[in-house]
């Protein structure tokens, strides 16, 4: 954690400004009709969950460049978690995987408690081989030919959820590798059948208050075929399952030029959104920092949430999904957090009333304009606001930077080996 | 149509090296314990549809180049697809465009019948406006916000059926423009739910014995969304609507990379497969002649097709969608005929005993390897075989030009003005 | 043009909240270190050309659907532009195309004065046949297998030349859709050498004070090959021909994922950015809008355009290039030269200082965060400021529509067909 | 090595059909006017180098998992490749990475020797930080902001020349990770600045008799930019660095849908293309075994390369470069060089006489057929007979498998962990 005197000396040299800010913005959308302390409200009670895994320096299959002080298990991630939550107060819970985070349940519910922190959905893990295990995954898990592959990965996921029910977790999040590198390598059909069944065996299992989330990738670990390719194919999983199993939607995880947003407003209208994997991409699963690519998709993301508020049943999760490869994965994070809350912030600023008029009338011009009046305000002033009254940081990275907390980590926590793995 | 005289000599020339290269291909394909004969008795009964709109030259929105002896109305097209089920024997049917092709439903089925032609799916057009329509589509058709536009559209829907079922048809074919080309500038939940609500109006009126074909595609007219946009929504449209509705494929209406052939195997898998718009693109939707730029994705599909076969219900219908700006459209419509039948006599040959073997091994390379043993194999003479014994021609173009049919057309027909309409 | 009054009276209703909105972003800025006064000066001086075609409705292969009043030629199109420039002060020129705006030069020059005009580059066209042209450019034009024909494409170039010279241009813009629509059809090679060879014989005829821009485009009207497919092809173009040739940017021609101000930074580095067509794009050449899908794609080629300002001989281009498929195309036009200054406006507002600092400690987040610190600010107020003091409008929609310009055109100019052309 | 009996048996039950085959592949194509045996020749006579590293089993980001009897070092592999070799006489040299293959110059000549293998391009590589290296990678090398950084990947590179001439290698490959993860991390123009100054470094030192290639690719590790983002800037780079500077073209580093054979033809005329990194890629840089995925396209890529055959100075090197994930990596690797060698084969079947013809007067179709005339033609019996001459394998994987070589040194082998490393 920080020291939260520093954190209310960095806030005080920013408070004045911030009040003028927050000031004028205020009087700016009064003008628009929105209460800009209403606003604030609903942004400051916004919370997105940070995976326990991001807060380790990311790579690519030709190398990983590890910063300092990366942290040696799930106990230094939390404390990382931590410091991201308390200068953000916009990240509430950690996304545990497991078996990477795999350590007592007890010991996990007091550190996290410790530092204001919950359990959001658990991740299984069966696209890699972890020592001790006894068959390989590396011809597929939940949709293996062999049955005994199969059953082996349907006992992880049941073992997720009783990990995650001892949390409070209260969903699993089921994302596989599974596909094929070859035309002809598998039966496209087969394999899906086999997936299904292994997943009903799964949601047999869930608890009934929990909620099942697939995922959907168009491509990598698999390169001509993935089981779960696109959002078409994760409606019929969630469809199959039943009611409590729902889609998750990666920023990243579509072909190019697809029209996200469109998916969203889909799944939504037909009751099968389950939440999101905020990234940014511009080429594949890229896993880049939220908002750093093309922040306008991303408030056309949030323009179906935010209209779908209040919908019957609608409460998708939220789940931050990055890798960080050459910042330092605390700064990504806040500043990832931030973004998913500006976009939120833009969205809530559309003049539905207005919108819906044009909309109505086929008034292309003013419907796009609508949206972009939104969109072009600088809401930064009320992110702030609601940090600082939160008792988090005006400027988080800013205070980050001033605490020496990476300086302090590294200290602490060994040094890792940078070395490549030959993987070409 | 063309003398039959000529096609006969043509055929003579020919028919000695034919007979050489079959009888070796037997041989070949014996020692795999495939009978070359059962191949070719399949592949001569498997037809393909043509579209009416594909035997006049196509353009672009930058330019339409016309050829010579351009139809000049559906009789003329009837002609023109004459000529090419003449010398491929492999395009019995004819798919109508309401209204380009609306005629005298008489004179319709007598002049087919003179060309030994039948009527394939009804297509609709509400992505263009007429003159005399009373309400424009240029804000959408079937899912309009104003119930008047939605509702003339529909009528025309019913129209096409009701001269589809003079014509002995047995399924209508929707695709739409309908979308948007600005974020904001239609409510992407409301616009399905309105076009969900047309559709099903139409297919209220379905005849029993019919089908009704939704068919996706990713852009084009609209820009930035389009109301069934890809295989995901077409899904949802033919469960919505019930056990007549199933959806077709237009081989280049999707995203880059999509791998096509996944989509066509879960919608056999789900029982809402309808039927294949074929061609070929490298872009978008390109409207490329069937086969020029991928033909392995092509066997591909097939692969997936043949695998179907014998399943219960499953009868997709297979069509020829192609915009032909460069070549005689005829000469374009004979080759994709054949590349068609090529690719279905490929997937024919796949040991499909042998490759579930080695799927079920995780044999990837041998999975693989089964596939391009079938692939490569130069199955012309079993094409060229199966066309002389129909009494078609053994190299069909190559009639084709023989018999100077386009410049006798272009006699008869004429020039239409090339002049473009300055869209850029 | 518009009422001056009308154009003042609204302006006076939104002068005062006007008023308050710049002084407050003038406070802001001043706590950056950034003098407002300086940036509206330079936004207010930015021109933006307009496409004499931009103010006809658009369409696509599959229809046109027309607005009313639609421009019956170049001077009803000049009284459009004449509003446009009216109303932002930000398009003072116009682009022409050849042979579509081929008028009387003097009754040009006087019509174009009479509403505060000038003429900016020439766009030629041998992507389409004209009525009473010789020889067709179905297959080609300066890159045609035919002399004949590249000798027909050169002389209209040359025309071209001749008539902007009359009209004060000082460039020619050569965009051709020569290329191939099947493997196989073209030598690609030769194809591009008789280009090059082509392009030789204008260059040799351009005036000394002319400059000649080549542009790529990936695909369409052809769509297996395009000679010039990317701008690796174009450098070398404008490499060959010479020092006064450059390569135009087209921010819809390029492949999926591309990274357009990448491209941008290398054409300035090696001399040979001529300048751009600006519009946007989700998935091709979809001519939508600039900054409508994604505007901090057009910030970041702004930012590359604003770190070379003041390079030795760095004088780009700017255009307009857009299709106005379901807006007024004056409104479309307005909002999209707001646009471009938008976007140079946010540019001139990065910290190059402290970005340069980060570059070089690698400090990849505050690096991106300087840059969206940038680009988030919502310069609407310094635009519509400098509308304001040269006597343009505060709100130019606004008074457009306030105005009934459409309204009073469509009653002048007769109605134009819509019945769509049946190119599929 | 395999055992030459086992690969005589092996044959031996092969060739009575194999005679049978190419005897009938004869008359067919002495139809067309082509001699199989020259054919046969040329086929024969063509090699394509086997990447050291491409003998180890390759993997993903998120995981990689090992076969048995994995290559411990570099003589380990050059056994490997050498049973490649034997099987296909198709890949007669080795393409080594340093500093993996580090090892004594001498050893490893007579390793080679013994093995009847010789050594191709040498790489570098600076994309890794490895144990003991003095600076890291992590933002860049050869672009590095810090000098010092760029100097040492200068020095690196100078060493691999070093190593390569004591090894008879005549050309250094060069590929780099650097670019940038977020707009604004980098100056796009120094940092390819920085770039082009250090390969000046490197190329100062460049033996007379060797060349230097460099490599682009759109996108990974990079995510946002990347400094030889591709064949543009390849071409600018080779261009600047000197005559003995070449592009390298790798199948999968293209943005989608581009046409790659354009660029082979492009560079092809302007006398830089360096050579070929085959693979195939339906998504990315899948590095998938060649022409498993589109073998239409790699025909197409030969079809320039036999075109330009003969011309001045052509002389492209050719290696694999393939990620072996899922398959045994010397059957790829076979089954790969047998690829090329197919493409090779059917791009001299074409009858470029009438090719040319049917450019010259724009028969698309013709111009189409003429190339797919050649594709469709099953050039096995070709390959097979030039390995069968060669002493090598009618059917190399059969006889692979045959020969239990895997399972030999998986005996001799250690196993390899398979842990994932946790990066997502």
């Amino acid at each position: 954690m920080i020291d939260s005197d520093l954190i209310a000396a960095e806030n005080a040299a920013r408070a004045e400004a911030l009040k003028f800010d927050y000031e004028m913005l205020g009087t700016q959308l009064a003008r628009r009709g929105i209460d800009i302390d209403t606003i604030k409200k609903k942004v400051g009670s916004y919370g997105v969950a940070v995976p326990s895994w991001g807060v380790g320096t990311g790579g690519t299959r030709f190398a990983r460049f590890p910063g300092g002080g990366e942290p040696r298990g799930i106990f230094d991630k939390l404390d990382d978690c931590g410091v991201i939550h308390q200068l953000t107060a916009a990240t509430p819970t950690v996304s545990l995987h497991i078996p990477w985070d795999k350590e007592d349940p007890d010991a996990l519910l007091e550190k996290a408690a410790s530092l204001g922190l919950g359990f959001d959905a658990m991740n299984s893990n069966t696209f890699q081989d972890q020592p001790g295990q006894k068959l390989s995954y590396k011809y597929g898990s939940l949709s293996h030919t062999d049955p005994a592959v199969r059953a082996q990965a349907v006992e992880h996921n049941l073992e997720c959820i009783e990990i995650g029910s001892k949390l409070g977790s209260k969903a699993l999040t089921v994302w596989i590798g599974d596909g094929s590198n070859f035309p002809g390598q598998t039966d496209l059909t087969a394999q899906f059948e086999r997936y299904l069944s292994a997943m009903q065996d799964i949601y047999k299992s869930l608890p009934d208050d929990w909620r099942l989330f697939s995922e959907h990738k168009m491509f990598e670990p698999a390169f001509y075929s993935t089981v779960v390719q696109d959002w078409g194919t994760n409606y019929l999983i969630a469809k199959e399952l039943g009611e409590r199993a729902f889609c998750l939607v990666d920023l990243g995880h579509h072909a190019p030029n697809t029209n996200i947003e469109m998916i969203v407003a889909r799944l939504i209208q037909f009751g099968k959104l389950g939440g999101f994997h905020f990234n940014d991409s511009k080429y594949g699963d890229d896993d880049l920092d939220t908002g750093s690519i093309d922040p306008f998709r991303l408030f056309l993301v949030f323009n179906e949430l935010v209209a779908a508020e209040g919908k019957d049943g609608f409460a998708p999760a939220h789940m931050l999904d990055q890798s960080h490869n050459v910042t330092d994965p605390i700064e990504s994070l806040i500043s990832s957090a931030n973004e998913v809350r500006r976009a939120y912030a833009q969205a809530l600023l559309v003049d539905r009333q207005a919108l819906k008029g044009f909309q109505q009338e086929n008034d292309a011009l003013m419907g796009a304009a609508t949206l972009k009046a939104a969109y072009r305000v600088d809401v930064e002033p009320i992110l702030a606001m609601a940090r600082q009254e939160a008792g988090a940081a005006i400027d988080p990275v800013a205070a980050y930077r001033a605490s020496n907390y990476r300086a302090k980590v590294s200290a602490e926590r060994p040094e890792v080996s940078g070395a490549g793995g030959g993987i070409v």
